[in-house]
């Protein structure tokens, strides 16, 4: 088992990316903000999958958090993360400093529309700019022929397509399924919040997600579905459920019965904010 | 002589890129919106200069320009364009429709805050967005090592590099200088605008700004040396004044007198609107 190289510079990333160009060697780049869990694993193994060499940037970006946010006490474990990538066999951890990425002048900002609107964007205005903007820097910085984003955070996976396509960025989005523990629950590294109670709690997310999901396949109607898995998720336990929603797979526009659907939904567990999508099944 | 290379997509564009890197070669870009003038050829050459290719870009950035603007009048002339280009030896043009660099989902927009406060964004409050935007585009695009911009856009060139440090765009940029006719008037596509008349006013512009700078290296008071300026430019035959401003060369924040200058100025001839800009000689 050979651990990764870790660098923190900008200009050693480059280097070492440059030396496995040399060799001819392909590139693939998962961009992580730590706390690595099983999910991110996944997306490790498929980037090994998909290029030669494995990047994996670790960077808890200031940006994507608002000031009311979780930034100061999300978790940061670095020595474990690098024994988790070891393990897995990434190549190459990027762990720059916030001063690094964002130097004292800089004032760039890049923002998505299209699939950013609503859901997320609605709770987290910013958002989507924050990840727009350090996933442009991190993709510019390690030029990969291929990045791989979780469908967990799904709305992120249709932005990060977007600004691809939109800023010609030559970098080929790989989408990954969702990993879950025995209960269904979506691995998160905001689960670490939880007590044994919340995770009770949050392991109904999944299931009451998956009856709306099939009901709306079977016909059900949309308003009523979402309403009634809002109550659900407030029977299950949750304080608050920002949205349950449907929406089209590839745009995130307003689902139509006759496209490919996905079903997103947000909810509050005390202080923990929690998010989960799934596929709508196609109409039997 | 020889004709440059004409590709109107992205995918034909890197398709050539490719085989110059294959062979080793180096390569500059010099973006323009066409209707090319010396003041452009000057820009060639210096991309000439600096790299093995030259490969510039001719597009009319809707972007960058607002519903009140003049979009629809800005001079095209792309054949009298492609014969000035040969002439000066470039090697490629890239003259993309507008549905090739927008296509109708696109929805990304760069803001590069810092230099693009105040100056021309007071006045044209979208345009550097427009600017920042395309050529991230088209620096991802040809994916150059160097790109030449040229001191008469200067705000311009300010907010260029700026984007370029903030998103870690590998592109080094190169200021030009402006390139000025016989009476010191900076060429611009805009002066086709002009009749003899409105000629021989636009030709005092950079004369009353020479005063100007001269005067604020003597230590002339700030306001007192602009308010002057308007007032010539007034009664030169300038019907409007959007500003005259010193601004620090680098930053372009507030001037002060133990750093570089830049004297800017934005000013009105009937429908025509004139930009230029000097440096502020060092202090005696």
């Amino acid at each position: 088992m050979s651990r990764p190289i870790v660098v923190e510079t900008v200009s050693a990333l480059r280097e070492q990316i440059r030396d496995w160009r040399l060799e001819g060697l392909g590139i693939a780049m998962v961009p992580t903000m730590g706390a690595l869990h099983d999910g991110h694993i996944s997306l490790v193994r498929m980037a090994l999958a998909s290029a030669e060499r494995c990047v994996v940037s670790i960077f808890v970006n200031p940006a994507q958090f608002a000031p009311t946010e979780d930034l100061d006490k999300y978790p940061r474990q670095l020595a474990r993360d690098l024994d988790r990538l070891a393990e897995a066999g990434a190549h190459l951890a990027f762990t720059p400093g916030v001063a690094e990425m964002y130097p004292t002048d800089f004032a760039t900002r890049i923002s998505v529309g299209g699939p950013s609107s609503g859901l997320e964007s609605e709770f987290r205005p910013s958002f989507f700019d924050g990840v727009a903007t350090v996933v442009a820097k991190l993709f510019l910085q390690a030029a990969p022929d291929h990045a791989i984003f979780g469908e967990k955070d799904y709305q992120q996976l249709c932005v990060v397509r977007q600004l691809c396509r939109d800023l010609d960025l030559p970098v080929d989005i790989i989408g990954a399924p969702t990993v879950r523990d025995a209960h269904g629950l979506a691995m998160s590294s905001r689960n670490a919040y939880l007590d044994e109670k919340g995770l009770a709690v949050a392991r109904q997310f999944n299931v009451v997600l998956r009856r709306t999901a099939a009901a709306l396949a079977a016909g059900a109607d949309e308003a009523g579905a979402t309403a009634e898995a809002r109550q659900a998720l407030i029977e299950a336990g949750f304080q608050k459920v920002d949205y349950v929603a449907a929406r089209e797979s590839l745009t995130l526009a307003p689902w139509r019965r006759d496209r490919e659907g996905r079903l997103l939904a947000a909810a509050w567990l005390g202080t923990t904010r929690l998010i989960d999508n799934l596929e709508i099944p196609a109409s039997m």
